[in-house]
């Protein structure tokens, strides 16, 4: 019993029999005729049947039948169906209808019911979007010689600060979970590994609820060697060309579905404004790059900002200070349509200096030992980025809040499904 | 300042001026003359230094210099010196050698200092083909119409059952680990992607060290519809083309690398044996497939053993039992030289079998809501697997402990590096 896809079908030609397998989109009879819209993973079909019961909505379907030319249905091309057979109808109605372009429901009802609300093709979308951007991020960095790793996300000590981990029991003893793998994608570079990357989730407790925080994210981390030396520069070159590569991978795999879901062209990376942090705060006269001045950015500068420069004590200790500039770090914001993506810079490399910026800020060196470890032995220069992947995606697509391009998001209030 | 890698040096040709960066892998004098052996992420290269004070072994180091022609050096070429640079010099000295073909160390001092016994190339070579191994695996699935997914790992209910989790403090509120994505999985197939994978942490609190289990640990998920039929075979034909594509990666991209480790060719699971649990206790005459019968099943059946037809009660309760053999389940166990590194089966897709299931065997349906809902919806036929890449990359490379094959391996005593 061969399957023939819904997108599959024309070009299947006139007369030939198919089976398509899917779900019910939609039930329309007129006369004696009962038009059926099919939905699988690749798009939809129309059936028509011309006796029996049809189908009811949402049900898990196998039609059998012949091709035919049809002008009116997508692709030019419908299903003649000679036989269906349900093979699992619903025993509880949907919560919504999934016919519409968008669902008619609260974002809180749609995650709520997360099974129900991604049968529905726009809600899916994203995550369409979302594999062909980490699959052009893995493509391009294998290129340039980078390593894919996994880091543990079960950690016995401190990360990078803050009281916003979540604590774990393991068997018995305190530990935390990952809030990155930067002090782990650090130490592999110097291993000898020189340039790695990693798709993974990372954990940030966030006390707050917001459009723009999830406590569980997946985190596109890089990290390389800077052997030939180079600062932000080099690393905003580095990025501007994964980005390109990304979205040339979501055009190619998903151009055609999201012209249809009405998807604004994606932005060009090459063509990004890069200002100081000092240059930011004039251009949008605010004190500090906060969440509206974000927005402001790129209402002036286009949608795609780093914002460089940033001063030692808003970064972390690792961030290398600029020798042109003391005080100022060689690290990067990059701020896409209003939202911060990505935070990166070049790292201090060497053991003492990195040492002593720990001691000045006060941060002890117990729980860092196997990191400052690595230093000890000799590190290269090097730096690296994290892309957050829901927001990178949300940005894309226009959706206002980063829970919708989660599958089953978690925040402050949610743990479910 | 261009650099060249190691590997490159030999296609530079003669008398090209050249800067290679890299790490000190080891310094020889011959009278007047210095050898160093530079090592980088591609291998290692020759270099001849006339003058000046030799680097210290292990240190980060900048070489410029001259090729020439030299038939004992690696590939043929060597490097003449004429300017040194000192990176990054070693403020300690590494805890063991690393110029042998094996780290002279117990695997405990090999783990605790992992920033330096990476440094080793057969040590890092596990990685490389780790990489090639999911490269391979998410090439073959995209082909076959597969989405990449990520779900969440923190998680609020009930997981897989059994008292193997690690609490996690959310908010105030308890969590766990997720020890699996199945049940997830299984929504999304549901939900329309029809077919998915994942690769991601899962997490076991294993209450005992074994060469075997890792508390946190790589698994490679996918699931699909069966839409067209089929059970445990069709699952097993699937993996065996899934774990061939995978292994040619492999053979690609580390190909070289592992002949000179003295790696045995990978196995081809084309040929693999297929038995059920019955004849594989028979075949090994022990009462059940334990670690010393899962060793003497391949000892007898050859280095790949699928075994199928496992009774209900030694699978979860989700194991769709076969039709034609009440009791026994179309699930299956993969068996590689020795280690079990894949479950998977056929799922149970009708909602009033699956909660009956459930009721049968007393497994609560609190914690289970949103995944029966899926159910309760309509679900099609489905099925799928997990690989466990730990295992598989240490099977692979002839590994005796799984740890070896985590770049920082979490188990009952050790969080740490």
């Amino acid at each position: 019993m061969e399957r023939t896809l819904c997108a599959e079908l024309s070009s299947a030609g006139a007369s030939s029999p198919c089976t398509v397998f899917g779900w019910v989109a939609a039930v329309r009879r007129l006369g004696a005729v009962t038009f059926v819209v099919l939905r699988d993973r690749s798009g939809t079909c129309q059936v028509v049947l011309e006796s029996g019961t049809p189908p009811p909505t949402e049900a898990v379907v196998r039609i059998a039948g012949v091709t035919a030319a049809e002008p009116r249905a997508p692709g030019g091309v419908e299903l003649r169906g000679t036989s269906v057979e349900v093979v699992a109808a619903p025993a509880v109605p949907l919560p919504f209808a999934l016919h519409r372009p968008e669902i008619p429901a609260a974002l809180e009802t749609i995650l709520e019911h997360r099974g129900a609300s991604l049968r529905h093709p726009g809600e899916r979308a994203a995550f369409a979007v979302q594999a062909a951007l980490t699959r052009g991020f893995r493509r391009h960095l294998d290129g340039l010689g980078f390593t894919e790793t996994h880091t543990p996300k079960l950690v016995g000590g401190a990360t990078e600060g803050g009281a916003e981990v979540f604590a774990v029991d393991y068997f018995g003893h305190p530990a935390f979970l990952a809030q990155s793998p930067q002090l782990y994608k650090q130490v592999l570079v110097g291993a000898g590994f020189e340039r790695v990357y990693e798709v993974g989730s990372v954990y940030r407790a966030e006390p707050h609820a917001t459009a723009r925080h999830l406590s569980e994210y997946v985190s596109l981390d890089a990290e390389t060697e800077l052997f030939a030396g180079g600062g932000a520069g080099a690393l905003i070159a580095l990025e501007q060309g994964l980005l390109s590569a990304m979205f040339d991978e979501v055009r190619a795999a998903c151009g055609a579905g999201l012209e249809r879901l009405g998807v604004p062209p994606l932005p060009d990376p090459s063509r990004a404004a890069v200002v100081t942090l000092a240059e930011a705060l004039r251009v949008t006269g605010r004190p500090t790059l906060d969440p509206e001045g974000e927005r402001l950015l790129c209402a002036r500068l286009g949608e795609m900002v780093f914002v460089t420069a940033w001063p030692a004590a808003e970064r972390p200790f690792y961030a290398l200070e600029a020798e042109s500039a003391p005080g100022l770090t060689e690290s990067f914001d990059l701020i896409l349509r209003g939202l911060e993506v990505t935070t990166g810079g070049r790292r201090e490399h060497r053991y003492e200096r990195l040492t002593a910026a720990m001691q000045r800020r006060g941060v002890p060196a117990a729980g860092f030992e196997d990191y400052l470890g690595a230093f000890a032995h000799g590190m290269p220069p090097h730096g690296g980025f994290a892309i957050g992947l829901e927001r990178l995606t949300a940005r894309l697509l226009g959706l206002p809040n980063v829970r919708r391009a989660s599958l089953f998001p978690r925040d402050r209030h949610r743990l479910r499904p």
